[in-house]
């Protein structure tokens, strides 16, 4: 086990919101990806209703944008942030096959904002799958993670 | 593109809320399942919490709990529905490696409640990426995806 | 004043949520309306972004469902009431000039579901205003009103 | 169509929740109406409340101050914003008759409170028909419109 | 350690909502009470703002059966539950000296109101509080219990 | 009746969120405490839980942080406040006989957080109450104070 630490953890082992009243408000960025993969059945029900009607990816976008104001609500330890922009996009992919999620999220604040990224991209994916579980149920969400993390004191992450 | 249809688009591929209100309240069960994969270091965090102290996996059964009530409220078209059980198994895996994490939601309902286990699992996978951040920033979360689904007119889905 | 009694106050006045627990669970439906007026350019805007791009009837629809959902958090003495069916219609109306909506809401359950029908239409209402709030301020909310309501002890109401 | 920009929509018409994190934090205030048209018998039951019991009025007040903290979870792309004063004024008119609300909310933030100031009044119209429905069903809830707004880029707006 | 068990915990101790989907839907009521303790001084602002204007017990009882209504939020095992009816009582005492409060809390389901009846207190006890602590910071919330409980399996409980 | 005055009220005696737009941002802390007074039998309960599994106090740990989230949402007057850091003790302690409970509540904000750690302590205990409340109905939750306030205008409290 590397020498890192928990930081949600005192050092009894009991769990907090960490103390972060003393760092300094800077600009915040988050970005983070997912798919659902399905059938190119399936994905043929979400590439119609985009082009036509039943907006799938339209509605599991907003779905997205209101889950990362949700944050702190789901998340027992995070710190509510008041972000100054959330933006998603779901791709359709025929190679997956399935939809593609990226969100982006900012905030000017004293803590990151990869958990709100992280939340978007699940929300949407989640809301996906509802919206397409009438035609599929074994659908996969996956590949959730975060691909860039820039502004704190921990400095620039990229993947 | 098969014959099934969307159920949550109206004829003019507007979304709404399925009208439920004549199906019978029926026993309803439905099983998830996800993972988030981290490294044997980060892994190590999590063991050695669970037997000691800082207990990961106990706060995100919590928010994984949680989460499963929040449902229709992070999914747009979802129907609220009074859950008469939640129960979350989070284990780590060396071979993962990682977390794994099962949900099990039952309702007596006029729908099922698969999207709540769905729900259940990402919140408590999004619970487990945001105590272990600290030292690791590229876990991934995946492997979510329904296993069992029963109790309604649809009959029983099994996966 | 007319010899009605005001439900919500006991016999000292003092505001409950009522007691409902002797009534019998009854198929319930209401209908409500409402519109937002503007002027002509701005409903342009709307009529362009439905026909190809920037869907502001189709986001307003979705916060009008979720908006139903919480109509027991929003209005002090509402009962929560699992709500089975909401849909919203969302049409342009050059004539206003502006939008006009409407909100249909089912439930099985021992009270009403006009509240319920009601917030919708205003949910809906406001999201109409936000999003086009950046081209015209004095856009205006009006004639929200309940257009039927059936299926408990007090009968049939229609407008 | 002017050459206004719902900024609510990207380039592809895709909504988003604008950024606003380059823009100034400053003193933020809007004031927003509305009415509730009732029968003069209803309107009596009001006033007599207000005399001496059943407060009609002051329990909307609280519905409307609790809803414009709400109203980032009710409109999906406003941002969240910690208000830091909300205050509901409810009048009896018997010109209209009916009740007379009016709502002024201020912030110290990157974005407006006019959608805040516009819940406020919206969540107190509905609790006001929600005590009042059992007198009467066919009030309607009306007049909704932002009257000032002043503190941002977009310089003062007065209706 | 007597030999009742704690239902919340599995056979191996993890958390779980239990499994109440077998139990029939019966009629259940609670009570709770509690109190909040002040200084003479204090009182007569609420027993002045009563009377007159500055309604705290008002407030209090509203805030008391929205807490209700959110219990299953807040508590994180507890189901959520339609409840059928939610009263709160407040009343000053000069004996305390301070604000006795009870709460009356029904439902018809399969698991019993007690959460909600003590969150309904506690609420409003909180709300009492909050409206008087710029005149007195050392008041003290206390005595809150379960006083009846009645309508399931385990019978009835009155203390 | 002292010259205090109640700030929620303005000068008609009608409530508001008192306006602290002008308050300059300042660090702030609050501490609360509270009990859960239960037989020896059911503290032996707590205390094997801890130790070993079906770990009480853990959960209303993580709930008394969750509930600190939610102050404003359960207060009606309360401003939100973007908190920095929440941290709950809970402690068995034989002399009571019981379950101790302390928060610590911090923000950088316009407004005090006496509240939210009132809120915290709260929260936890009816926690505590519902996880045991298996093995004994008759436990009372009592002493919910503020024990320390400081960082505002006006000054430090400490009880």
């Amino acid at each position: 086990m590397s020498g890192g630490k928990l930081s949600h953890f005192d050092a009894e082992g009991q769990a907090h919101m960490v103390d972060v009243s003393t760092k300094p408000q800077t600009p915040r960025i988050a970005t983070a990806e997912g798919h659902v993969r399905m059938s190119p059945d399936t994905l043929a029900h979400v590439t119609a209703g985009t082009a036509k009607k039943g907006d799938v990816l339209g509605i599991a976008r907003i779905a997205g944008i209101q889950g990362a104001k949700k944050t702190a609500d789901l998340i027992p330890l995070c710190h509510p942030l008041p972000v100054t922009k959330v933006a998603l996009n779901l791709t359709p992919d025929d190679t997956l096959p399935g939809v593609r999620i990226t969100a982006t999220v900012k905030t000017t604040g004293q803590t990151g904002v990869e958990m709100e990224a992280l939340t978007a991209v699940s929300t949407a994916a989640l809301t996906v799958y509802d919206m397409l579980k009438a035609v599929q149920k074994d659908m996969e969400i996956g590949g959730i993670r975060v691909t860039l993390k820039d502004g704190g004191k921990s400095g620039r992450f990229e993947a």
